[in-house]
C-alpha cells in the first residue's frame, strides 16, 4: 500500500504539467537545508506565484519558515494573495516587515482587500500602515462593504469614457492616459451622472473607425452589479451570462468599481467547494493545510448531530426490543432497510441541493420536480423490494419475512425521495444552507421510517 | 408544507434579479395559450439565451413545444449552446429545419462542436449538411480531437502577430482586418513556424507608444495548452494562473486555437458538479430535465452497489445472531458504531477528493495528510468513546456495554479516517475517479469493522 501510494505521487507528477514536481522540490529543499540562497532564486524563478503558494502550503511549518527566510526579499505580494488563509498568517508572521510592506504595496485594490479581510487586527494595521494614502484610502472604503459582497471583490481602477464619445476619442485617450490597470476588457461608457450604460470591447474599438460612435458599437450583453450583491450571485451571473468584466455601482447607480471574470471564476470554484465539502459535513472553510486539532474541531459538530441522529434511530429499535429477541434475522436485516433510505435519500438531496445553486429549481418546476422524485423512489423501491424479498426468501426461508423487507424498502425508498427534494427546498426558504443540514435531516427521517417501517411490519406479520 | 413551497419560490423571485421572475413566466405562458406571436416575442425579448434556455428546461415538454413552434423564426442559436443536452436534441427535433440552419450558422465554431458532440448522426449530419464549407472543415476538424480535450473547446478564430512587429504595426494591422472574432483579449505572438512565444493585451497595446516592440510588452504569465490536454486540467490552469486566454497548440507546438476564460470557467463548473453529484452516487451527467425513467435507471447501480455493501455488513451481524439474542440491546446500539464511522469516513474522503481534484494533495504532503487524517479520527473517536460510554452506561446500566461500545467507537473513527484518504488516493492511482467509487468502498470499510468491533468486543467482554 504504502508503495502505491509512492508510485502514485512520482506517476501523477510525470503525467501532470500542473504539479510541481518531486524532483524540483527536492532541489529546492536542498537549497534550503545548504542554505543557498542563489540557488534558491534560480529554482523558484521559473515558478508561478499560485505555484510558489501551493509549495509553501504543501511542505510543513518548518521548512516554510527556512524556505521563506531564506527567500527574503524575493517574495512577491502575489504569493500572499495565493496563499491558503490558515498558512497566510503564519506567512505574514515570519516575513521582515520591509519585505511584507514591499509585497503588499505590489498587489492591487481587490487583493490587499482580500488580504486584510482574514488577519486579526494588529497584523491589519501593519499592512494598513506601509500602504500609500490613496491606496489605504481605497481599501479602507472597500473594507467597509459587506463581507463576501461584491464590493469586496471589486477592483476600483476603471476605464471609462463619456457614451457620446467616438472611437477616435475613445483611442486618442486611453494611448495618452500614463496609469491604465494592469488588465482591462472593456472601456465602461457612462452618463453625465458617472451611472453605466454600456460596455465596449477592446476588440470593438480597435477593428471600427474613428467616426464610429462607442454606443453603437456596446455589448449586447451588459449588467451592472450593485455593490452589496452576494459575491456567490455575481459569480452566478458571469457564469450564466458569460460576462468578462461587469461594473459595479453604488445606491445611486453610479460606477464605483469593476469586477472581473478571474475574480468570479475563483468565487464559483469556492462556492462549489463550500458545497461540496458542507454535503459531506466537513466546514466549507477547511483546508488541508489546518492544523490536527483545528479539523478536529471543524469535523465534531457535524459526528455530533449525527450522533444524535443514530441514537434517535437506536431509540425506535429500542422499542421493538422484544421482537428481535424473538426473530434474530430482524438485526441482521434492519440495517439494509436503512441503509438503503439513507443512500436513495443523499441522491435526491444533492440533486436538489445542486439545482437550488445553479437556479435550475424555481417557482415553475418545483410541483414537477417532487412528483418525479417522488416516483423515481417509488420505481426503485419497487426494483429493491423485488431483490431483497429473494434475498430475504432465500437466506432465512421465510416469505413472510421476505414480504416486510420488500414492503419496508418501497416505503422507506419513496419517504427518501421526498425527504430529499423537500427537506433542501424548505431549508433554503427558512434561510438556513441547505448543503450543511440537508444531510442531517434526511438521514434521520429514513433511519427512523427505515427501521419503524420495517420492525413494525414485522411485529405485525410476524409475530 | 405546500403553502411554504409556494412561498419560497415567491419569495425567491424577489429577492433574486437572476431568476425569472413567476408573473413574467405566467406572461409567456398566457402569450403561449392565447397563440399571440407578437406578445410571446415583445417578453422574450429583453431575456438573455440562457435565461430563454432556462425557462425552456423549467416548463414542461408540451409547453416548451408550444412555445418553440409559436417563437419560430426568433430561435436564435445561443439558446441552443446554453440548453441542457437532454432537452437540446428535443428542441432540435422540434425546430423548423430552416430556423434551425439559420440559428446553426450564427454559432463560433466552438459552440457547433459544443452542440453536435451530443446529438445523433441523422440530426448532426442535418446540422453539418447547413454550415458554410470552410465553417464545416473547422468544425469537422476540432470533432477529429478527443471529446472533453482542449481541441473540442478552443475557438480556432486567433488573432496573432509576428513576434517581431512593434505596436504600430500590430494596431495597424487590427485597424485593417475585417474579420476579427466577436471577442478576443490579447494578440498571441508566433515565430515564424507559428509557435506561440508570448501573448500581448489588448489594454498594453493601447497604451504603448507605436515603436514599442510587442516582445517587450507580452504577459509575464503564458502558457500554451496542449491540444489533447483534457479540459479538466485546461480549466485547472485557468483557474491557477488567472489566464484570460490561451493559445492552444498541436503535437509540432503550431497554434491551432485559443481557449477563452469564459469556456474555461463553464468547464470548472461542470467538474466540480460532476464531482458533487458522483460523491453522492448520483451519474455527473444528471439534470433536472431528466425524465422519470432516465433518472430511475442512472440512479439505480448506485443503490446497487450499496444493497451489495449493507448486505455484507448484514452478514457480519449474522456471525453474532447468538449475542444479539442473548444481549438484545447490541442490535439497539449497534447502527450508532456503524453510522458514526460512515459519516466520519465520509468527511475524510470528500476532503480527500477534493484535494486531488485542486492538485493540493501530492507526493510533498501525501503521508502527513495521512497522518493528519488518522489523527483527527482517533481525537473524534475518543470524544464520542467518552459520550457514547455514559449513553451507554446510563441507558443500559451496564458499564461493560459503554466500554464495549467505547472501544468500538475510537477503532471505528481511527478506521474511518485512514480509509477515508487512502481509499481515494489508491483509486486514482489505479484509473478510477475517485469521487465516483471512494463512497462504496468506506462505507464497506466502516459498516464492516463498526459490526464487527462492537458486537466481537461485545461476545468477548459480555457473554
Amino acid at each position: 500500500m504504502a508503495d502505491d501510494i509512492q508510485e502514485l505521487a512520482a506517476d501523477a507528477e510525470r503525467e501532470d504539467s500542473y504539479t510541481l514536481d518531486r524532483k524540483a522540490l527536492a532541489q529546492i529543499m536542498f537549497a534550503v537545508d545548504t542554505e543557498d540562497r542563489e540557488g534558491l532564486i534560480a529554482l523558484m524563478d521559473p515558478l508561478h506565484q499560485a505555484d510558489i503558494a501551493d509549495l509553501l502550503e504543501q511542505i510543513n511549518a518548518f521548512d516554510r519558515m527556512r524556505l521563506i527566510k531564506l527567500y527574503d526579499k524575493e517574495f512577491d505580494g502575489e504569493i500572499l494573495s495565493e496563499l491558503d488563509e490558515t498558512i497566510r498568517e503564519e506567512v505574514i508572521g515570519i516575513l521582515h516587515p520591509e519585505v511584507l510592506a514591499d509585497a503588499v504595496r505590489e498587489l492591487d485594490s481587490d487583493d490587499v482587500v482580500d488580504l486584510l479581510e482574514d488577519l486579526d487586527d494588529p497584523q491589519k494595521e501593519a499592512i494598513l500602515e506601509v500602504l500609500e494614502d490613496s491606496d489605504r484610502a481605497a481599501v479602507q472604503q472597500s473594507l467597509t462593504y459587506p463581507e463576501f459582497s461584491a464590493g469586496r471583490l471589486m477592483q476600483r481602477e476603471v476605464v471609462m469614457a463619456p457614451e457620446y464619445w467616438n472611437v477616435g476619442e475613445a483611442i486618442d485617450y486611453l494611448r495618452n492616459t500614463d496609469h491604465l490597470p494592469e488588465q482591462f476588457y472593456h472601456i465602461v461608457l457612462v452618463d453625465p451622472k458617472l451611472r453605466p450604460v454600456g460596455n465596449v470591447t477592446l476588440g470593438k474599438l480597435m477593428s471600427s473607425r474613428r467616426e464610429v460612435l462607442l454606443k453603437s458599437i456596446a455589448e449586447e450583453t451588459f449588467h451592472s452589479i450593485p455593490v452589496t450583491r452576494p459575491e456567490a450571485d455575481v459569480a452566478y451571473a458571469f457564469n450564466q451570462y458569460h460576462l468578462i468584466s461587469a461594473p459595479v455601482v453604488d445606491e445611486n447607480e453610479r460606477l464605483v468599481g469593476v469586477i472581473t471574470i478571474d475574480d468570479a471564476m475563483a468565487v464559483l470554484d469556492e462556492e462549489n467547494e463550500e458545497d461540496i465539502l458542507r454535503l459531506a459535513g466537513v466546514d466549507g472553510e477547511s483546508s488541508l493545510s489546518d492544523r490536527v486539532f483545528d479539523t478536529t474541531k471543524r469535523r465534531f459538530p457535524w459526528l455530533a448531530v449525527n450522533l444524535v441522529t443514530a441514537v434517535l434511530a437506536s431509540m425506535v429499535i429500542a422499542q421493538f426490543e422484544a421482537a428481535i429477541a424473538q426473530v434474530v434475522a430482524l438485526a441482521v436485516l434492519m440495517p439494509i432497510v436503512a441503509s438503503m433510505g439513507g443512500n436513495a435519500g443523499t441522491q435526491s438531496l444533492t440533486v436538489a441541493v445542486r439545482a437550488l445553486a445553479t437556479k435550475d429549481l424555481t417557482g415553475a418546476n418545483i410541483w414537477r420536480v417532487i412528483r418525479r422524485e417522488a416516483l423515481v423512489g417509488l420505481i426503485n423501491g419497487l426494483a429493491f423490494a423485488v431483490i431483497m424479498a429473494i434475498v430475504g426468501v432465500v437466506w432465512f426461508g421465510s416469505f413472510a419475512l421476505g414480504g416486510v423487507i420488500a414492503t419496508a424498502m418501497i416505503i422507506n425508498l419513496l419517504v427518501a425521495g421526498l425527504a430529499g427534494i423537500v427537506i433542501p427546498v424548505v431549508l433554503e426558504k427558512v434561510g438556513v444552507d441547505p448543503a450543511l443540514a440537508s444531510g442531517a435531516f434526511v438521514t434521520t427521517v429514513t433511519d427512523v421510517v427505515g427501521f419503524f417501517a420495517f420492525l413494525g411490519l414485522a411485529v405485525v406479520v410476524l409475530l
